[in-house]
């Protein structure tokens, strides 16, 4: 019987943006195997009521148990935000970790290190804002911290454009945030996974402001968590002292990408979260 | 039992853009009865596999079939293009109509009443695009006419936020077109049901295209093949001369209203393609 703690972790998102939080596991984690599924035939997830996300976040994650995972991370903001109670409540024991906490972590961290005042600017989906998620997670950390939410209902597409025109994106994104450049030393809190494409142009239109996003800490909280557990690979082999198995310690991981439409574009598009080439993407049906 | 004229005829969308599709139904036909049904849950449909989209395509038609249909409109642009053989196929002998067809017809009368040399261009989904349905169908029509085909992924989402900001939506639109502008005289086909809310901010953009949609010709076939097919509400009974039905003549058909998520938002945003404030809309699972 396989170890628990050699098993994969699994990973989904309502498409490709969780990518860019697999991308910061792969970083943090090198030795790990993932399972990553991308619900793609029924994203975004940011436009649908509550019922519907803890419905589809259900039915991804029971795809992947049923896979044999030791560890479930939801990389999606909206899934996060919305559904991560009643996946912990209905997996567990099973450890399930989503991104907003992380996210939070990572802004308040930002906000602290920056001038005096300085307000933190979430820039998501629709859901995830009106969700409240992230607001709650930073006054749990910071209550002083003044919090803004901006719902960007194009950015989702246009991060899946493949950022195909460069002052486009620049007016889209200029146009969504501009009521925040007057408003004083500003954290941009990147709350959907797709939006990391776009730091570079933020950075760009503004320079005074910090632009943070959850995928690094995401990877960080996981690592650190999963080690507490006894669940990184061969952590508990190590105890038992397989030679074989030190001596696997250097070995790559291996991750399986699923999706649920579109294999191909996965691959295409894909890439860009992940910023590398994409494997073989398996087509599953919820 | 109920005389088969006097059952409502059934349309789907992926979403509320069929709405459009509806409301020129509601004119040609003012006494027949509909049910709309939304796939909310899954929208958009335009960025979906041919796979895909025939599935979800069959099951919305299925759910309509069920409640006692005598006719169904396809009002999605993209299910239309890539599933109506399939439909067609699998609910015969009920008449099936989709709006590609219908639309090229009115690009092809706007095109003829222009300018020599006009050409066509239509606007649509990725998926509606790829598909060349509307290549093919305008092709058949009238092989002379120059076709150009440009996806426009954004304007979904940008019709869906409720036209909030008419600079945006004209930055956008004029980055999608602005290289048409430039071909010679245009007719510009609305190969996506959500587009029609853009013909005056198309218009004004430039004043030397003419805009076309699909959906009073659509309305006008569909109005066309039913009274052929005795199928108009009350036809057959007008023939057995049964006094309370000529009565009722002048009777205005009912509209019910299906959604499979987000019934609250299918209310407020769905006004504003039907150009009318909806009444109750009903959650149904597929």
């Amino acid at each position: 019987m396989q170890q628990t703690s050699n098993l994969p972790i699994g990973v989904f998102d309502s498409g490709m943006g969780g990518l860019t939080v697999l991308s910061a596991l792969h970083s943090s984690l090198p030795q790990e195997h993932f399972i990553y599924l991308g619900d793609t035939a029924r994203l975004p997830y940011g436009t649908k009521t509550r019922e519907t996300v803890i419905k589809y976040a259900e039915q991804a994650a029971s795809a992947l148990v049923a896979r044999g995972i030791k560890a479930l991370v939801v990389a999606c903001n909206t899934a996060s935000g919305i559904a991560l109670p009643a996946l912990q409540k209905r997996f567990a024991p099973l450890p399930v970790y989503g991104v907003v906490e992380p996210g939070a972590i990572a802004a308040v961290h930002a906000a602290s290190i920056a001038a005096i005042g300085t307000s933190v600017v979430v820039l998501a989906t629709e859901s995830t804002i009106s969700s409240g998620a992230y607001q709650k997670a930073i006054t749990k950390l910071a209550p002083q911290i003044r919090i803004f939410g901006r719902a960007c209902p194009l950015w989702v597409t246009l991060a899946e454009m493949g950022n195909r025109d460069a002052n486009l994106t620049r007016d889209i994104l200029a146009h969504d945030i501009r009521g925040f450049l007057q408003k004083g030393p500003c954290v941009f809190l990147l709350g959907c996974t797709h939006f990391p494409v776009f730091s570079q142009a933020l950075a760009e239109i503004s320079s005074t402001v910090t632009v943070v996003d959850s995928a690094a800490t995401t990877a960080a909280v996981v690592a650190e968590k999963l080690k507490t557990l006894n669940l990184l690979t061969n952590s508990l082999l190590k105890d038992n002292l397989l030679v074989d198995d030190l001596l696997s310690d250097a070995k790559q991981g291996q991750t399986l990408y699923l999706a649920t439409d579109g294999a191909a574009r996965f691959k295409q598009v894909g890439g860009q979260f992940l910023n590398c080439a994409l494997d073989e993407v398996e087509l599953v049906d919820l």
